[in-house]
């Protein structure tokens, strides 16, 4: 490609931002046009993350409306990585100002607005943007990626759940009455700020569920489990989902329970089956790993990376489907997802730029 | 009290074992008789433990059949943390030389014959010595712990497990035929040994599901629930398990689904009304933590200590009800609990050294 | 003893404070008349402290100079966990209200108001108080402290290093010119409070120097070295002090460097030797460890407890003698070396309510 | 370039075979030829190492010497990986059968033969080779690799003191008599093994001095340092080093403590001073970073790199220079300095394939 693909990233200096950074720092056909930061205009990058000293030493830009404007205009992709109801505000002036915009924020992640406003107790101010915006997993919507201004860039525990039940809703295989996700995220899900919550000697050796009623990604995932399932509707299926807070940096496992469908009881349900399930539905996707035999995922083979690992299993006792998948929350749940959508978005083969990132020992 | 219980511990360099020897050393009614191990015979316990020097410098003995038969007779109680297989050929040893015994191993621990041998592949040497070992759980066997020779130590899952579900098994508030428990435990639990599996390498930075299906403490927790649920057979229940490794060294947490009964249905089930009958029912027991409003159970709340903390939620979206717990896997989910019982054993009040043990920051 | 002695803590909440609360809870001769926090007053301590629900409820109250005057009033002992500045103005109003003070700021630590002032940046209101208070190193001052009115507990960095120098100091057996100290602390020394550059995703796989030039530990060190050495001035000695931080919660080791004094060369230097001085100089010190041989200290062996390890090597190649020492920083290093002294204040045997304060797994 | 270098690892599946593999997996001009496993001969490396799933899925192959000479024969570089002792008699096997070697161990480290036998305990078989073999340290001997059939990979000690000493030992600015290093390695440096000493509860919370006297590096440190002072007999300096073991996987820092010299004394010493012979010195390395001003290197900087971060500081107080490094233990100390020098040796750009190797969050 001759000439590179200008990105700008506001709210760069978030752990999400921090990624995004990363992936196109090294990817072949982006050029880094500008970084914002709301705490740190003025420094380098490298000033906050020195890591990249040398490396990426770009100055960092606010993200007043004006700013905003600005950078668009100079842009061909802007990520917004600013918090729900904030990006409800901006991503309309971004996309009025001549650039696509992916966004992390949960502002544009839903088609049902109540469900939106219910779930993050904010009226939208543009609504009328909802149905246009893509969510942005590019297993299930790549097609409606490549022309979209605006990608809703998916949370981190809906990404884990939604890959690794879509084959069985997609094919009718599990009964959509009930589905448990019980998922662990490593700490970084929680942002880069200064909360005693998070503070090294609050969540070392320390585990907790929390948010065990009402997280907002319940709702989120219920929806694209309905679109899954085939229900245009989104509303016919609600989840039961509880986050775990676990001592480590990045990563996330989501531990699903669900029942088999009359229709795949009448086939004989088998761990077998299940890999075969996965294997099958996932055989063209070159991010979604299907683990053979009775491999389960961990973090530990998907961290630093695009990733998402996925197996399953039957146990005939309790006649119950376990699922099991794994991925990076910053990668696959948030910053290297939305490099994939990039990808797509812009006509580029999905995985440029990420299939070396994976983090070995 | 004048005269000191006399108590060893057979295999006391493990995790659990030494965990046993922490506790009774500040035990006030306790002397410390006998220690063996099968590796470090001779050495001191503090060469093993460095943290007890000039604590515990008690030389380890062998466990050969004619040591056990000798420390047996010198012994008023005798605690086994051996491996399962070894144990039911020990145990009985150790009771017809006079002591009474705590074991730490799957031996004794259930009343249905088939179920261990299906559970653990061995044949049991004493089948007939099942159906008097008492299942040492203090809340709810306490009274025939009076009087046992033999008390089966719970396993750890189990014990987190069965806290946490009693009040509603015993009231008649869930349905049986569907119970899921999700856990997770520190790194202690997988012992103390040479194991590339839990080199720091490997478990650091890591998350994982294991032993999805099969895992020897499901049908532990499914045959006492069973008793729980007033069924005598202890074969109604069948549960759904899945234990998770994440990288502390101690603690565990349960996360559990189950659907309110119509009997609870009929009431109202509110996640206040769940927080009641927990407190109700476990009013008058001190090492059981029931957390008020929302607060939700964390490893670092019970760690070093014999304590479990529970709450349950209601979600009414999806009408299932999640109950968790919280415990210290090598604490009230093996050697503190053992102590427990032991108090309850030997007529001491239950908290007998062990109401100081915890650990703040 | 009939009647407890009434201790009160002012600052109870941070991670000093905290442990403080946790040694006197279990003390056996003590009763916590008082908490204080800055921050959360009118809620319990176990509010803050969970671990603590049902053992510490106590409710924390305002540290107002009024609070403090009212507190001090009813309390034997008032132990101060305050910053620098603050201390030095409300540890005199203590003492004027009729309590004892043991202080964990450096407000009371020198002799030297000079160094005090260069050290700390401020104007000590009451110079005239630092003659008379006592340095709360029991090891090297117990008699003092039967009688002062204001214990200075000693800094975390200082203890590690002194106990470790002692012996050589006092002896004359190493050269004064030049001691090179490297040290490296967990992360509680750094307090409890929302601070990015200690959360967790900061910390974790993270170590480094910090401080390397200025850090006040460092004057500390060199006027109680001086006074080791016994130079009454205590201005002759300057020690080169380097501090790392690393991810751990407790826990912190000195490395030292000196070289052998030419009384000590004309001896002839061994290893053995510098073991000997060690077991000799310590050998009526119950919370002084020497490690036999070449076994060298881990934090992991003395974390949770008052016990301070050390032990020392020779080097020939390089004529250098390299001292080491581990301590658990809130233990010996802090709160706990509070209660030492504490005893030793109030004629109780040193040990009381500190032998069983030792972590095991 | 048209044609890929053929490059074969001995021993890819310990920490820093494996690392070895994930850097030449991404550089543009190397092809993976041959991969040898002790224990696992006939699985894929990414049954090792799950994250290479789909990425590096070559079947590992023996090594005995018949393999050996095969591999060599099909391969343009052999990386060794083996232990020392080994390695003496493979890599002349190798360089026999036409490939050039870069090798891990401490076989070929030394000039002094009889350095090497005392510091390994062991005879050489090959002494003959030692003065061909180069010193894998690019920043200094990178001339001396374009030619050479053995490169000795610098242990992970080595080079981050040597790289933090070298200007100053280069440039006579500081005393050549006493030199301490003071350092500390994450747990990856103890190799990939089944050890108790390693395991994750042994090592989590913990952090301890080894090998306080005679570890290896010593003397690899002190001939090099020899050698930068200009002495070819390289035997004129003994360093003083202590390693230290801390509770993360990744990751170097070495403290350092030189006295200046009187030239650099009449000069007057800074920090200033200190931070520009840094800067001087390594303005044209792209992989040794000087940190600007009193920022002070942390192996989170560098980790998953083949960064070194440098800088030092004066204290006035003592004389004192210190001077801080800190790599990745298995990057610039291991594994990817390993690509560098191949680099070097292959006449290619020496930041091939490494530039884009780091960690950010």
């Amino acid at each position: 490609m001759d000439k590179k693909i200008k990105v700008s990233i506001i709210g760069s200096t978030g752990y999400v931002g921090a990624e995004v950074v990363h992936g196109f720092l090294f990817h072949p056909d982006v050029k880094i046009a500008h970084l914002t930061s709301q705490s740190f205009i003025g420094q380098k990058f490298s000033d906050i993350y020195p890591v990249y000293r040398g490396i990426c030493d770009i100055e960092l830009e606010g993200s007043s409306e004006e700013d905003i404007v600005r950078i668009a205009k100079d842009s061909d992709l802007v990520i917004t990585a600013l918090p729900h109801g904030v990006s409800s505000k901006m991503v309309p002036v971004i996309v009025e100002n001549g650039a696509r915009v992916i966004d992390h924020s949960g502002d544009f992640r839903y088609k049902n607005i109540e469900t939106y406003t219910k779930s993050y107790k904010l009226d939208h101010p543009h609504p009328e943007l909802l149905k246009d915006a893509v969510y942005g997993l590019p297993e299930f919507y790549r097609d409606q990626l490549k022309t979209t201004k605006i990608t809703a860039n998916p949370g981190c525990y809906p990404t884990c759940s939604l890959v690794a039940l879509a084959p069985f809703l997609k094919k009718g295989l599990i009964k959509t009455d009930m589905i448990i996700i019980d998922a662990t995220s490593g700490v970084t899900g929680a942002g880069r700020k200064s909360d005693l919550a998070y503070a090294y000697c609050e969540v070392d050796e320390a585990f907790k569920p929390y948010g065990a009623v009402g997280h907002r990604h319940t709702t989120e995932i219920s929806e694209q489990c309905s679109f899954l399932a085939g229900d245009e509707t989104g509303k016919s299926i609600n989840v039961t989902f509880t986050p775990h807070l676990a001592p480590f940096k990045r990563g996330m496992v989501a531990s699903i329970y669900v029942k088999p469908s009359d229709a795949f009881k009448a086939e004989g349900v088998t761990s077998e089956k299940i890999n075969e399930v996965y294997s099958d539905f996932y055989k063209d996707e070159q991010f979604v790993r299907v683990l053979p035999g009775k491999n389960l995922p961990d973090v530990k083979f998907v961290n630093g990376s695009n990733y998402i690992d996925v197996n399953g299993m039957y146990d005939p006792d309790t006649d119950m489907i376990k699922l099991f998948s794994a991925q990076d929350n910053l990668g696959k749940g948030a910053a290297l997802q939305a490099i994939q959508a990039f990808n797509a978005m812009f006509g580029l083969e999905e995985g440029t730029g990420l299939t070396n990132l994976v983090r070995g020992v």
